[in-house]
Order: C-alpha cells, then sequence, then structure tokens
C-alpha cells in the first residue's frame, strides 16, 4: 500500500491523491505516511484535505509531528493544530523540547492556547492529563432549535457530539443531554426540560485506572473531568480509556511477572532500560533466595547421609512455586478487576486452601510414584510425597495471603509476582522438606 | 443505599420512589436490586419506568433476570424483554433451560424472534456472539429531513444513535452516515451524498479478541458485523468489546500463571473446577520437572564428593527462573498487544539475549560475592558464579524463543508461561551447572 501511495505522490494528481485517501482508513493512511520518505510525508500533508490531515497525524508518533509540522508552510500548520483533537495537541507539546512547543504554542489562538496551557499541567495518567476540550458545551436555557445552529457551528471540530454538556454561568457542569434525546424532541423544548443532571464525572486528579475503571462500570463512551469546584475542563473519549485499559493490563502482566512495568512499547525500550525495570527485582530476589543456601549448609549432615534427598529439592520447590504462580496471578488480576476485595478475606482463604488441600494431595500422589520409579526407597519416598502436600498447601496459603494484606497496605498486589512467590516457597519449602526428613527418618 | 431503597418501596409511594431511583445510575441501581429480597426485586420492576427498566435489568445476571420476568405480569415481561438490547436478549435466553427459552420467547414479535434465534446460532466468543440488532439502518436515497424522522420512530429502542448504516434492498451494508454529519446538512440533502463507503466492519465468525483489536485500532464506538455476503446481522458496540479486552487479559494473565482460565469471575468458579483448571497444569510441569531428579542422581558422586555443590542448587535456579519469566511475560503481552510479531524474531533475539548477557553477568558478581559471604572456597564459588550467568543467558534465550515459535505454530504463547519457563530452566540449568562443576573441579 505504502508503494502505491508513494506513485500516486509522484504523480502530483489531486484527483488520483483524493481518490486513493478515500480508499482507506485515518489509521491505515497514518501507518503509510509512517513508512514514506521525509519529502513525501510533507508532500503528504500539503496535499491532503484539512480535517482528514489532522484526523492522520494523530496517529503519528510526536516526534514526527512535529518534524512534519516544522516544514510544512505556516497556514497548513496553524490548520493541523487548531483541527487535532486538545489531549492529542497536549501529548505533542509535553513530547517535544519545551523551546519546540513554544514556537508551535504561537500558532493557537490566545484563549485556545491558554486552555492547553492549563491541560498541560496536569500530571501524566491522571484524567486531567487525557481531557479533550473539544466537547460541545450549551446552557440550560437554549432550545432544542437553538441548540441544533450551535451543533452546526462549532460541531466540526468537536471529538464527539453524542453528548452535549450542559455549563452555568461559572463553568460548572449542570447536566448533560444527549444527541438522541435532542433528535427526539420538538424543537421548542428547552435543554432544562429534558436534561440529565446526575452525571458520572470524574475529578482532574483521579489516577487514570480509576477512570477506565468507572467507564467499564456504566458502560459510557465518554467522562466530563471536573475540578473540585465542579468546573468543568473537558471530556475523555472511550478511546483514550480503552489504551489505558491496554497499558494498565500489560502494567500488571509485568509486574506479575516479576519486573518494573516499562512504560514504552517493547521496541521502544533500549536494552539498558530493559535491563534496569529487570536488575532490580533480579537481585531483590536473589538476596531473598539466598537464604535458601544456608538452610541446605544447616542440613549440611542430613543431606550428607542421605544424598538422595538432594534429588527432589528442584522437584518440590519447583511444584511449590508452580501452585503459587497459579494462585497469585488469578487472585492478583481477580483483585485488579474489582472481583475480589479485602472484605473477602475469609472467602478467597477458605477457597484457596481447601483447592489447595485437594491439589497437594493429588501431587502427594504423583510425588510417591515418582520417587518409587527412582528407586530411592518406601521411607524416602514418604517424606518426600507428604513434603509435597504441605508445600503445595502453604504455597497456596503464602499466594493467598499476601495480596489480600498488601491490598489492605494500599501496596499494589501485583508486587507479589510469580517469582516472588517461587522465591519466599523455595525458602520456607526446603524448612519443611528436612525438617519431615530429620523427624521421619530419625536423622 | 440497598436500605433506602427497600424503605422506599416499603412506603408504596410512586412520587417519592421515582425521586430516589433519579438520583442513580442504572448500574447502581442495579447493584441495589441484587440485594433485595424477591419480593422487593418484583415490586421495583412493577414500579420502575419501563425504558429504565430495561436497562437496569441488563446489569443483572441472566438467572436473577429469568426469576423476575418468570413473576412478573405478563405485560411487564414483554415490555421489559422487548426494551432490552438484543445481545443481552441473546445472553439470557442462552444462559437459561432451553424450556425456559422457549417460554421467553414467545413474548417476542415474530420478525424479532426471528432475529434473536438466529443470534442463538453463532458460536460463544465469536463477533455474531456479541452483536445487538438494535442499531438504525437506512437507505441511500433517504433525505436528512426523511432520516431524521425515522431516527425518531425508532431511535428510542437503538441501542446507539452515533451511526446510521445505508443498507441496500438485500440487506447488504452500503456504507455509514453520522449523526453528527446528518445534522450537519440541510435537510433535504439525501445520504448518497454525504455517505462513507469504506466502512470498518467484521466477519460474523471473527473472534472476539480480533474483534477488540479492530476497536482499539481505529478508535471506533461500534462496528457492524456482517455475513460472508456482506449482509448486516448487527452491531457491537464498544462498551461489549471493553469487557471483551478485560476478559482476554484476564485469560493471559492466568495463563502466564501456569493454570488454564476460569471462564467465569473468581468466586463464581467452585474449588472444583479451580482444581480442574490448575492440576492439569501442575501435572504436566511435574513431569517435565521430574527429570531433575535423574539428573541428580546421575552426578550423584560429584555431589557427594563436593557437597557444597548442593548448597546453590535452588539459588542457581531460582534465578534462572526468574529471568526467564520477566522475558516470558513482557514478550507474550507484546505479542498479545501487536507490539511483537514474528517476522521481529531477529531483533527479538538480539535484544533479550543482550539483555541476558548484562543481567547475567550482573548476577554472576553476586553469585560470587554470595559463594564468599557462604564460605565455600573460591574454586567452587567461581563454579557458582559462571554457572549464574550461563543460566541466566539461557533462561533469557529459552524464554525468548519459545513464544516465537509457538506463535509462528498458531499456538498461544500464553502457554509458555512463567511457570513453564521456570520448569523448563530448571532440569537444564542443572545440567549445565554439573558440567561445569565437573570440568572446572576437575571431578
Amino acid at each position: 500500500m505504502t508503494e502505491e501511495l508513494k506513485n500516486v505522490l509522484a504523480e502530483f494528481d489531486q484527483l488520483s491523491f483524493h481518490e486513493f485517501i478515500e480508499k482507506y482508513q485515518p489509521y491505515d493512511l497514518a501507518e503509510m505516511v509512517t513508512n514514506l520518505n521525509y519529502e513525501d510525508q510533507i508532500a503528504f500533508f500539503e496535499t491532503a484535505p484539512q480535517d482528514l490531515g489532522a484526523e492522520i497525524i494523530e496517529f503519528l508518533e510526536p516526534e514526527l509531528q512535529y518534524r512534519i509540522m516544522d516544514h510544512l508552510a505556516d497556514d497548513s500548520t496553524i490548520t493541523l493544530l487548531n483541527d487535532m483533537s486538545s489531549d492529542k495537541v497536549v501529548d505533542l507539546l509535553l513530547a517535544i523540547h519545551p523551546h519546540q512547543a513554544k514556537i508551535l504554542m504561537e500558532f493557537l489562538p490566545e484563549d485556545y492556547r491558554e486552555k492547553i496551557k492549563t491541560l498541560m499541567t496536569y500530571e501524566a495518567n491522571t484524567a486531567g492529563s487525557l481531557a479533550t476540550v473539544d466537547y460541545i458545551g450549551a446552557r440550560k436555557s437554549w432550545t432544542i432549535d437553538f441548540t441544533l445552529q450551535h451543533i452546526r457551528k462549532v460541531g466540526h471540530d468537536a471529538e464527539l457530539v453524542s453528548y452535549i454538556y450542559v455549563i452555568d454561568t461559572h463553568g460548572k457542569l449542570v447536566g448533560v443531554v444527549s444527541l438522541k434525546d435532542i433528535i427526539l424532541q420538538k424543537p421548542t423544548t428547552t435543554l432544562e426540560e429534558i436534561i440529565k443532571e446526575d452525571v458520572i464525572s470524574v475529578s482532574v486528579e483521579m489516577h487514570q485506572e480509576e477512570v477506565a475503571d468507572i467507564l467499564t462500570k456504566y458502560d459510557l463512551v465518554a467522562i466530563p473531568v471536573l475540578t473540585k469546584d465542579h468546573r468543568m475542563i473537558g471530556i475523555i473519549t472511550v478511546d483514550d480509556l480503552i489504551d489505558v485499559i491496554h497499558e494498565e493490563a500489560t502494567e500488571d502482566i509485568q509486574k506479575l511477572g516479576g519486573s518494573q512495568p516499562l512504560v514504552e512499547p517493547y521496541f521502544k525500550n533500549s536494552v539498558w532500560s530493559v535491563f534496569r525495570k529487570r536488575i532490580g527485582w533480579l537481585l531483590i530476589l536473589f538476596v531473598a533466595e539466598a537464604y535458601t543456601g544456608n538452610v541446605l549448609r544447616h542440613y549440611e549432615d542430613t543431606l550428607e547421609e542421605v544424598i538422595a534427598l538432594a534429588f527432589f529439592v528442584p522437584l518440590l520447590l519447583g511444584t511449590g512455586g508452580n501452585t503459587g504462580t497459579q494462585t497469585v496471578t488469578t487472585l492478583v488480576r481477580a483483585m485488579a478487576v474489582g472481583e475480589v476485595q479485602f472484605k473477602d478475606f475469609f472467602r478467597v482463604m477458605r477457597k484457596e486452601i481447601t483447592t489447595g488441600v485437594f491439589l497437594g494431595l493429588a501431587m502427594g500422589i504423583v510425588t510417591l510414584i515418582r520417587a518409587q520409579i527412582l528407586g530411592v526407597g518406601f521411607d524416602i519416598g514418604t517424606v518426600v510425597a507428604i513434603t509435597a502436600i504441605f508445600i503445595v498447601i502453604w504455597a497456596s496459603f503464602v499466594a493467598a495471603i499476601l495480596p489480600l494484606i498488601l491490598h489492605k497496605l494500599k501496596v499494589d498486589p501485583a508486587v507479589v509476582s510469580g517469582p516472588f512467590i517461587t522465591t519466599f516457597v523455595d525458602g520456607t519449602g526446603l524448612i519443611i522438606y528436612f525438617t519431615l526428613a530429620r523427624v521421619m527418618l530419625n536423622l
């Protein structure tokens, strides 16, 4: 497709260019533009219709957006910038050098520039940072007819016109009217008569994950963002929150895998930055795991006397770690999506420990069989099998209780990763193993 | 809140009941209704305004939906069923006993019943199973004015009126017009003049995860669902796909944690069903891990001669497992969200192996220090440290290559869970350890 676009651009023929771009979605065109060489990228935006240009450039990386705008005629840059949705303008301005941002901002009309500056002050990952000011506002007293006229005037720039937000003279949100309701009513009806006053909204500083949860819960397509004194600063649209939902799940998965989450997409991270995200937990876990050395040295005599006990160390610890990882990933995810809370403490513990007991018994049986196959004698086999039972139950217990407690302590439960549980179970599992061995084998 | 609702219901006062329900969102009212006793639930739906009732009942579990409908007057059930969106009706009918479903279906007008029956035939987790027929269709030749009249007539039942779908006489989708465009145009314009013909759509049998990916990519709020011959059967709205995104992330997390994904929310699964989801992988991993016993028995003499080697077994295997888990979770997620594909094979391998080398060197150094602290002598310490370097690099390599290969083989890469990598590294890591020990210590 990119090749075709190149040829079309080389032809310098407006008509065939327009025919070409009409065949594709803005997202697909953006992908093609990314693969063009620099001159063609400029030519593309010089030729493309204005509002489509803005839609397409929104899908590009901020660095590329800037490079293109920097080389377009001022007129084109002004149109592009003003047609882009305000949250994307903010993302662009925050990503480039402050000096470059200052130059770009000169292209914005003053009142819009002030709004953008305010949006730029909100911390990353908060509702404020995701808000766009391109919504349609209205007054209570407006009639349907007048509102429709207003929408016709400003609707071109709005990101989403499914909802009209009714604002009072202090800029406070008083309610919402859906476009559907507007169409269903008589032209003389006022918005006051059909307004829905109880609007789900979020505060500027709310974390994006919480905003996404609210959107998910109430099945919304946009949420208004308010300051503490209830003034409306913008809306967050569902597409931005879908990105948040993906991001947050990715972060949870990386944490559960025992590393610090990568902020950027996979290939955007340098080897050095990936190294730093991983080495921290690796070292912490190493220190925690290191005491297995002390445990084993402590039981050196037992080990020398019955060397066969060593054969089962990886198997027993592995099985314990696996069980713990199963429990912890299921539970941490259930807590992340709100299915499990601290108040469910006893229900969770009962469920996990009961499951753990059954899993333990099952694993005990196969361990006994395995020991016989390896031919280590029935007494050692029994020790190993009983250890398997205990370790599996113990791993289930630890993997269930730790995330619950962390959640209560307001620490992200995803800190208890699979590797964390595995490490914890390794050390404690060895103690269980050798204690049982000493007692049962009279060592 | 539930208590308050109980009191309001006990008063039998329409006015205060309506005042109460106006204060809350349908989702919140649904939560309260769930906590009411049975008589109050019936009373609630007998009293609530019709369209609100349908909105609320959609948030309840199918079993409860059926129980309520079963005890309402037929008139109320008919209204509720017809006001619910068709995808929710399908969910309800598929969840209850076929005999009960048949009775409920009698309440639907015949043509709608036929549509519902068709929707019920689509396999779970496909686009067809998520589709709702409550969209607004129109003809190319319609004027804006006529279209608006049509929307006023049928818009009440539609799930989403942001888009009007233009259908030809064969039921085929020819294009889409946004409500925004309709409002912005003159009343005499025909839809043909403003139609957008290149519509992103999905086929009935597409997997829901793929549908969600498309929605995410193109920032849509709804996607039309078409049969193979391009006939439109309905739309999927963004709220249903957000649920899909959450579900799919949960499944991936559970798989990465080494268990079969639970289909139901956490507490809905019995101990027995959780047990079955976990025991399968535990047994497979047990068998895979079991050969560590053979490896250790094979090196029994080496172990007896230098028992201190045993002290580091859990530490070395643990560190390898942790590194592997970090890599595999990051990579599998990156593949799930489309950041990494098989064509990136060499880029991924280079990145992960380079990172692995640096991590390995770092872990080698701390292992050497740890060995000195435990006082096992410099020769053994060196063996252990070099093993650490090799195991970390090996784990990175295996954890990077396996998901890529599985992806190529069209197997879900999430099969390579943390526990899987840990298990794999345990056995192979032991071989690395003892081979190095024998060579370096001349055993």
